[in-house]
């Protein structure tokens, strides 16, 4: 059976002052009315049923994650101790969903990303899941038309081209993963057609993943093993925290991917945005007359081209401002020229510098 | 015996959102840690004692201004029921403070101007009282040297010198009052070197104003002197407010110094600045390394030359800012570029034409 896992865990730091450490990105209603994990959440409705979506987040945000997904049952919301990156993640998972399913299919994919239409995703992940089926030992990846040589991204290189039905996405054999390349090899790929970005949404067999991890990363498997074998006992808190944090943090990418013999990209036929900052959500919000991107109450005069992005009930006035950002929040306000929004995240690292914690 | 009265009734609205109709410009601790009024108040220290410090404000302010005065006597602190400019606000002033003591001599000022040092300004208006002295009947005002052709401030023309003491700033008679002029003309007065802005400082007997109200206001000081009567009786209020909505508001400049035959002005010795916006704050409270001026927590990230005003413990992050204005307060934000800084009074038109009242 198919199984989603949501991986809820990301803490960025672009979006402060509207993201912070208890209430990252994921969390936010960025690109509209519901946040990016409720929309994740809602996106997989018709494709698994909620008991068989598995959403696995850090700790410190399960509560606020259950609230936002009164849908999901309990036990399928699972809090990690620590950050170990996506291999020790994915693996758990694995382990988890295969206990009550032994030939369990994974669709796993962030949380933080904004993929539409609904529909469309849905039955990529159904055609990945066919892909799966027919080679039971096939991994595959979703890989996104690049737009432009983003050095943010991985790149997966797309190999002999795999036989499909009429109406599904372009499939291929992975001819290679490339890791965040420099800008003028970003623009190679671009130019050569043949590159696209790694989505971080994947689809395979629980059982294929654990053998890839049982060979490539046998230390983390076995803590892994450990914590399930212990999940369902009143030591599974202690296992956890303990085998997790003994746990090397390391991406499913390098852990697996790039050794894997199997390995398929299907182009994703949907909508995709990471939501890399907020001139993303202005893209993904659209615009009103100014030009002005606006989440909250804003009397603008004279403004135009900016972003303002409001806590419930503030209001923001703007007069004379131009490609500008305004995020206000009931304890800190940013202010920022729309040209420097690659630098929020140095906001962070300068707040942690000053030890100003509160506003983390 | 000398009294001061202290005018606190203003309204402005070029320090929005900081300024309110509850909480105007002299409430406010624009120029430094107190507030306008207090430091108005403080300013009277060696002079007059707090129990002929009567401070006149409107109805609903009365509280807060009682907050701000602990030292001044409740009996001294008067709350117009309704706003009629300042003659009326200054002949009651001169009928209360003459019930107690008939030659009266009143020194009148607002409390919404930064004057500094307080000694230099103690010491002019020792000189007033003494012009006043010389001749019972004389009015004197204080001009201000103009340092630009203001548009904004009404202008006095110098006259005759009045021989001084070696100490003493220079006094003239009065040729003229000039109403706020265009530009050009303002230019004009500027050059010439004879006009000085009208400060709305006075100093004068008591007897004297009251005599001018009778003989131009007469049916203002009819009311003002039922307002009087019924001051310690049980109907002081009823009556004040009757009364007082009954007079039509006028300021004493036009009610009386525009007419008055013996009028001197004193070219102010001291500092003054009326405060007209937030250049002027900046220009009182000085810039920090980069040229910013900040009251409250911030954090500036490449910013420069930007006014941050924050409510406490909030904190404002500026990032890539040239010449701009943040004023923060716990229900709403301003950010505008500061040469727009005249505008910020249209912002307070703009939300009430939206029926926005709770941001007033």
């Amino acid at each position: 059976m198919l199984h989603a896992i949501v991986m809820a865990g990301g803490s960025g730091t672009r979006f402060w002052p509207a993201s912070r450490a208890a209430l990252p990105k994921q969390l936010l209603p960025l690109a509209g009315d519901r946040t990016l994990l409720e929309d994740t959440v809602a996106r997989l409705e018709g494709l698994v049923p909620p008991d068989r979506t598995l959403v696995v987040t850090s700790a410190r945000l399960l509560d606020a994650a259950r609230r936002q997904l009164p849908g999901i049952p309990s036990a399928c919301l699972v809090g990690e101790p620590c950050k170990r990156d996506t291999a020790p993640c994915i693996g758990l998972a694995a382990l988890l969903v295969s206990r009550a399913d032994p030939d369990a299919t994974m669709a796993v994919m962030p949380s933080d990303h904004v993929i539409r239409p609904a529909e469309t995703f849905r039955d990529a992940i159904r055609q990945a899941a066919r892909l799966v089926e027919q080679h039971p030992g096939r991994l595959v990846t979703f890989g996104i038309r690049p737009t432009y040589p983003a050095e943010s991204f991985g790149y997966i290189q797309q190999g002999t081209p795999l036989s499909g039905g009429p109406d599904e996405a372009p499939a291929h054999v992975v001819a290679a993963f490339r890791e965040k390349p420099p800008a003028s090899v970003a623009a190679e790929y671009v130019a050569a057609g043949t590159y696209l970005w790694n989505a971080g949404i994947f689809v395979w067999k629980a059982a294929t993943i654990l053998e890839a991890l049982a060979e490539r990363q046998p230390e983390c498997l076995t803590r892994l093993e450990a914590i399930a074998a212990a999940w369902d006992g009143p030591d599974r808190d202690r296992v956890f925290a303990e085998e997790f944090a003994a746990i090397k943090g390391i991406s499913i990418d390098y852990a697996v991917l790039e050794h894997a013999r199997d390995v398929a990209v299907i182009e994703a036929p949907f909508g995709w945005d990471d939501l890399g900052g907020w001139s993303a959500v202005a893209r993904q919000r659209g615009t009103d007359q100014s030009g002005n991107t606006v989440v909250g109450r804003h009397l603008g005069i004279d403004s135009s081209g900016t972003i303002v992005h409001a806590a419930d009930g503030h209001l923001v006035v703007t007069m004379g401002l131009v490609d500008m950002l305004v995020v206000h929040t009931p304890d800190a306000t940013l202010v920022a020229s729309r040209d420097r929004e690659e630098a929020v995240r140095k906001v962070v690292t300068e707040l942690e510098s000053r030890g100003w914690v509160e506003f983390l």
